[in-house]
């Protein structure tokens, strides 16, 4: 099986434990495109993957830290979040992957071992946090040099570059039967909104839904509400022609709040809705619409959870009523998913046919492209651009 | 039994049907004291009950109201919402309480038949919301005449009052073994506090819980939190003197904020907590407070439950990420407690010691010098005055 991959992929152990020189999409600064650069990945240390990336996605939060409008944005960084690969060589003590196996990268990292991942109650994960949030590896140090510079790694993953460093936790491997330029879009958008829908808001049966958004996020949780039989799918977008996409996921209607005539957003959904909705999806991170979607919620028992990442500095706010009244706001990172023990299950329900994946694809580019793959998400029709990486 | 009841209290059916003039203390304007008047008494109509009270407790929503700041307060009403008394005479179709039943006036109704009471998701009840807000029997009427004039009903229930007419699904029926002077506190403050642990945030054994306020809501919370075998019961006040009062009902620690140098309270409670509290509740109505305690929450699990009535116009806000990193901000109404179904159980676990009540009457005072009951309540060491009604 080795050898068969090695002609495939060139991650042969000709690679393992040496300075590979490969392409890399880098962000010198902020505001400025990224640049194709040869830059050197370092071999993995103790606990350290070294993943060959196949395909990458691009999502707004790349945009937002390239943007410069994250404050804690930092640069030179090589940026992506939502990757698939290779397993190239792993560090000292890694049991959890080995080279070859296909992997997707997770930016909400998963140890099994800490206070969080330990309590039963969320994804997220204590152990690498400080140092993910600082750009660098576990040990406070970077595995990326271009001309002579390190780079900072983006998210723990850092996938716009041929081959990557992470730690252990922030890997896991899938079935080699499922085609990677599919399934590195598990490794952000569609796992978000399905996994805000079935696993935190844990939708019911019968129950009424309203999505702010209709992005990769907003089409993914309408997909999670129609897996757990919500009796109305409501996609609220300004952009008119997300009305057939939002259909084709399966919503049951389509409010675009620009066409309402002397009503709010707010009094339209509770007016189709008898009262209010038991579940609403910020998946827009505009902070007016998350107050509208949580005072879309059904008095009483009515759930809002916000997805989207708001601009630095923004504040939600609302009348403390909304909640005594028996409103509940709350959000989600990674759509609530455990990365390590949950990712396999999802690939395999795509596999089986029972989640979409493929109909997120709108566009592709190549790395070289890389910046065109930007320019397109800004376009309303592009719901998701793949990235190949491998022939830049 | 009814004829040893009509020595004690005087509801013989000599006064079914028949309009009882008694004293009250009418609320003829905002921002002015109350004043001891002789007031008409309707009979009940169907589906209501007239009730004797005994006893009333005075609590801060009577004083927002009085002092004009809630928009939604009209006058002249009869205030009080906190009560307990006998059942004089009832309506028409009333199968629930006959008279001479000891009650407790119930603000949150509960038809058991609504949306809202069939979803077994909230305690709220729709039945008779909008007549309620309004200050009117479910007729549209009042039963209530003063000088000639009708008086508003407050919240339902109207407790400031020898008698009162509420509706058949505001009130329950409880053991007559329970002292009066005792119960009426079940019908608002200790309910609502205690509720909010046990019911809405169903806080669990071992974990860490903070509570901002310690008066009667707040305290009852703590109770609340004993009872469900909390870890750690941090009371925050303002006022030094409530530092005994939360040792008392349980605590286990106890911080004022004024006292704390180069920390906000939200990072004391985070160190004291190991990241911070599992569960917060925000008794003191004070949106900034309301803040503190969403962000004094764990990252991941923790929740906030908002009780306190913020004053009119003013709104809660945070940083979404607040949210997006797991802390839910929920609130409730009553503690979260269905009054018909649940307060008989309240009442048992009173009279069995195992819910505190006695231990919040700081104060007495007769319904002739109700005015004095609101200027201790303004006091730091009143917890609840109890105004007996019957020798007034």
């Amino acid at each position: 099986m080795d050898s068969m991959i090695s002609t495939t992929g060139g991650h042969t152990s000709s690679t393992e434990g040496k300075t590979i020189t490969c392409k890399a999409a880098v962000a010198w600064e902020a505001g400025k495109q990224l640049t194709l650069e040869d830059i050197e990945v370092a071999p993995p240390k103790a606990h350290e993957v070294r993943i060959e990336i196949y395909y990458t996605g691009v999502c707004h939060t790349d945009a937002y830290t390239l943007s410069g409008k994250d404050p804690e944005g930092a640069f030179p960084i090589v940026l992506g979040h939502e990757g698939a690969g290779i397993v190239e060589s792993v560090g000292e003590g890694v049991t959890s992957v080995k080279p070859g196996d296909y992997v997707v990268a997770l930016y909400t990292p998963e140890c099994k071992e800490c206070k969080f991942c330990k309590s039963g109650k969320t994804n997220l994960c204590g152990k690498i946090r400080a140092t993910q949030g600082r750009g660098v590896m576990p040990d406070g140090t970077s595995r990326f040099k271009c001309r002579g510079k390190d780079l900072l790694h983006f998210m723990g993953t850092s996938t716009f570059s041929q081959y990557t460093v992470v730690a252990d936790i922030s890997v896991v491997a899938i079935t080699k039967d499922a085609p990677m330029d599919r399934t590195c879009l598990l490794g952000c958008g569609i796992t978000t909104g399905y996994g805000a829908a079935v696993e935190t808001a844990k939708v019911e049966e019968g129950s009424t839904v309203a999505v702010f958004g209709a992005g990769c996020v907003g089409l993914s949780v309408v997909q999670g509400a129609v897996q757990r039989k919500a009796g109305k799918i409501i996609v609220v977008d300004l952009n008119p022609s997300k009305k057939e996409w939002a259909e084709k996921f399966g919503a049951t209607d389509f409010v675009n709040p620009g066409e309402l005539k002397n009503q709010s957003i707010v009094e339209k959904l509770i007016e189709m809705t008898d009262g209010g909705c038991d579940y609403t999806f910020d998946c827009t991170g505009n902070v007016g619409v998350m107050r509208a979607a949580l005072e879309a919620c059904h008095k009483g028992w009515g759930q809002s959870i916000v997805i989207g990442v708001a601009a630095a500095g923004q504040e939600i706010s609302t009348r403390p009523f909304q909640l005594v009244t028996g409103r509940v706001w709350k959000g989600c990172a990674f759509g609530g998913i455990k990365g390590r023990t949950q990712l396999p299950d999802l690939v395999d329900d795509y596999m089986k046919g029972k989640l979409k994946v493929d109909e997120f694809i709108t566009h592709r580019k190549h790395l070289q492209d890389i910046n065109q793959a930007f320019d397109v998400m800004k376009q309303g029709d592009c719901i998701r651009c793949v990235v190949t990486m491998r022939d830049a």
